[in-house]
């Protein structure tokens, strides 16, 4: 029988990464490809311990359901880190959502009419742009250079699409490029946002994965309108299987948050909630940080000095200062797929860069994640990599 | 600063029952309101068993990533429980979500354009109809009697409405009325749902909750063609606060869900998935669903004996086989926000029925719970809602 979809139903594909990572999982291959976190970094000792004491201490409630806002102690938790990063937020401005994606989509549902323009960099994050998908926008790229999103551009963009529904911008360690914004162009970024009256998607994943002692506030910090909303998540700095993020964002927009959270799916996990807090109540959430960003250090430092050495010299490559990718580019005409073919006989893998661009395109560039594999490995498959394209 | 929404926001309202449940969450109220499972029925130290053992023999994986479609070993165990209960279908079929309020989103989401017709029970879940309602639908409901859904209006319906993109029913123990469809009109509905092409989607969060040895079959079980779409949920018969429940669909049509899932929120919370699983192979599962179902059983007997001697005879209500609630009918021309007001003063909450009805009216009925207070509660509750209802 034929089933008559809703129209929106031909924007949701799959992503082509996930479908690529089912051909890169296959044993023995070294993979650059997902950006799944390094196992080694999951606390799993302490959470047996914190598991114990939650359903001891208050089992009734941490397997009933509960608010559609989250667990108050962990939204207070997480408005004190905001607030330590220079972000003045309350506890009611957050709402707990299932990872940062669930805020994309949430995003998408409560700004997007069909044919409405989003604006976003170019690249940009492959998750946000299917979440935004399905409510059938048009994409609006913003060219990149190392210093993030290039501020003419944006407003070129904004003088052309004035009822655009939001920016949305990885402004720190993104994904894919590994690139961060500077101060300079956050600034401008809030000013053009408060200007044009289009709110800021921030979606930071990777701010707290910084390998420098420069501190680079989030754009949130330089926000005095209530324009910008931000995307958080305990996916990188603790466990993406548990599947706990937020958005923090003005009463009156959290508010927004909060309903489509309700029709959506009701609530996050209570019991995971309840223990993500115990966690950081039992134990030193800033030193298991500290321990998680040392791993990533290490790990893009082996990547990028093999890189050097390995890698021919027209090919370039980003220098991220966080998070867990680097970016490489091809000479003009090659295309990643192919490289890809031709480094999977070598058994390592990675994701091609077209998929990151709206608009497609691009066929030149790659991205490389050096947070799942062991240094060994990560030497290894830089060295195979650097002979496949050596041989072009 | 005036932030444009898409045009679904003005659709999305805040859940009338959750807003209602601050109100009757005061210390001292006897709230039959909400649709709260019994705590007492929670399996804590069996789940401190199973946390730490999950963490002990599968950490790593646990607190990572995994696939859209969920942890493979739970999806087989609810194939094989589907099976025992009449329906055909295998692991492939099967998408875990957060509790079948993600079900009812994505079936929103893959099924309504603006302006689609909806067929439902009247009354119906008020959760899926704020689900569906953020996809701007336009709802047709369908009167009911004792027996479920009358199949000629609903033919009528059909008829009426070609196009309509589903017909959304909760056969068993319906939330709110309690009431369920007999097996002619099951029978029936497939039949005509198959004539006129138009998928139906079951929710059966109560099915296993029966008091009853008179065995129901669900919808699914007499679907020859693919066109029911089941909706599966641990949070009755286990614990809500895990939201883990399930879409069980044909190949194609769970092949669109997952889709669905995959930009939402990616997936569900992978320790809970393992752990859920995890109960079932170190206790009892059918014993746990046995003890919970005799709970139950014994607050209705409780709720409804008391209603017999309090109530004045001038009013209806139904007599439920299983599940949670119970529906009382006033006369015409009461309206039920009144006796809560009233019997507020007695410290007692419920329902008033009118947001279960889509399209507004019938002012006169409330749904009570009998699930979440304990027998002597219920007893004081009914008794002191009887003096409110004699005083009329």
């Amino acid at each position: 029988m034929e089933i008559r979809y809703a129209d929106r139903v031909d924007s949701i594909k799959p992503s082509a990464i996930r479908e690529l990572l089912k051909l890169t999982q296959q044993p023995g291959v070294i993979s650059f490809a997902g950006g799944l976190p390094a196992p080694e970094s999951f606390p799993i000792e302490e959470m047996k311990q914190v598991s114990v004491k939650v359903l001891e201490e208050q089992g009734a409630s941490a397997l009933q359901y509960s608010t559609t806002e989250g667990y108050k102690p962990l939204r207070e938790l997480i408005a004190k880190r905001m607030n330590n990063s220079g972000i003045d937020i309350k506890p009611d401005q957050i709402l707990i959502t299932n990872g940062s994606q669930q805020g994309l989509d949430f995003s998408g549902k409560l700004f997007i009419n069909e044919g409405d323009v989003v604006i976003c960099e170019s690249p940009s994050y492959v998750g946000a742009l299917n979440a935004f998908r399905a409510y059938m926008p048009k994409f609006v790229e913003i060219s990149m250079d190392d210093e993030g999103m290039i501020m003419e551009d944006l407003e070129k963009a904004l003088v052309e699409n004035p009822k655009a529904k939001f920016i949305y911008v990885v402004p720190t360690f993104q994904n894919p490029t590994g690139r961060t914004m500077s101060i300079e162009r956050r600034k401008k970024l809030v000013q053009l946002a408060t200007e044009y009256k289009i709110p800021i998607i921030e979606d930071n994943p990777y701010g707290e994965l910084n390998f420098e002692d420069t501190d680079i506030p989030p754009i949130k910090h330089f926000d005095t309108e209530g324009i910008v909303i931000y995307l958080g998540t305990f996916s990188k700095t603790f466990c993406p299987g548990l599947r706990i993020g937020w958005v923090a964002a003005s009463p009156e927009i959290v508010r927004k948050y909060v309903l489509a959270k309700q029709g959506a799916d009701l609530q996050v996990n209570t019991m995971t909630q309840i223990e993500l807090y115990k966690f950081t109540e039992m134990f030193d959430f800033d030193a298991h940080v500290e321990r998680v960003r040392n791993i990533y250090k290490s790990r893009r430092d082996a990547m990028l000095n093999t890189m050097e050495k390995e890698f021919p010299s027209n090919i370039k490559y980003t220098h991220p200062n966080g998070g867990m990718f680097t970016w490489v580019e091809l000479p003009e005409g090659i295309d990643a797929a192919d490289i890809l073919k031709k480094s999977l006989e070598y058994k390592v893998a990675f994701v091609p860069g077209s998929s990151f661009y709206p608009n497609g395109g691009h066929e030149n560039n790659f991205r490389l994640n050096y947070g799942t594999m062991t240094e060994d490995l990560i030497v290894e498959g830089i060295k195979r990599l650097g002979e496949v394209l050596r041989a072009l």
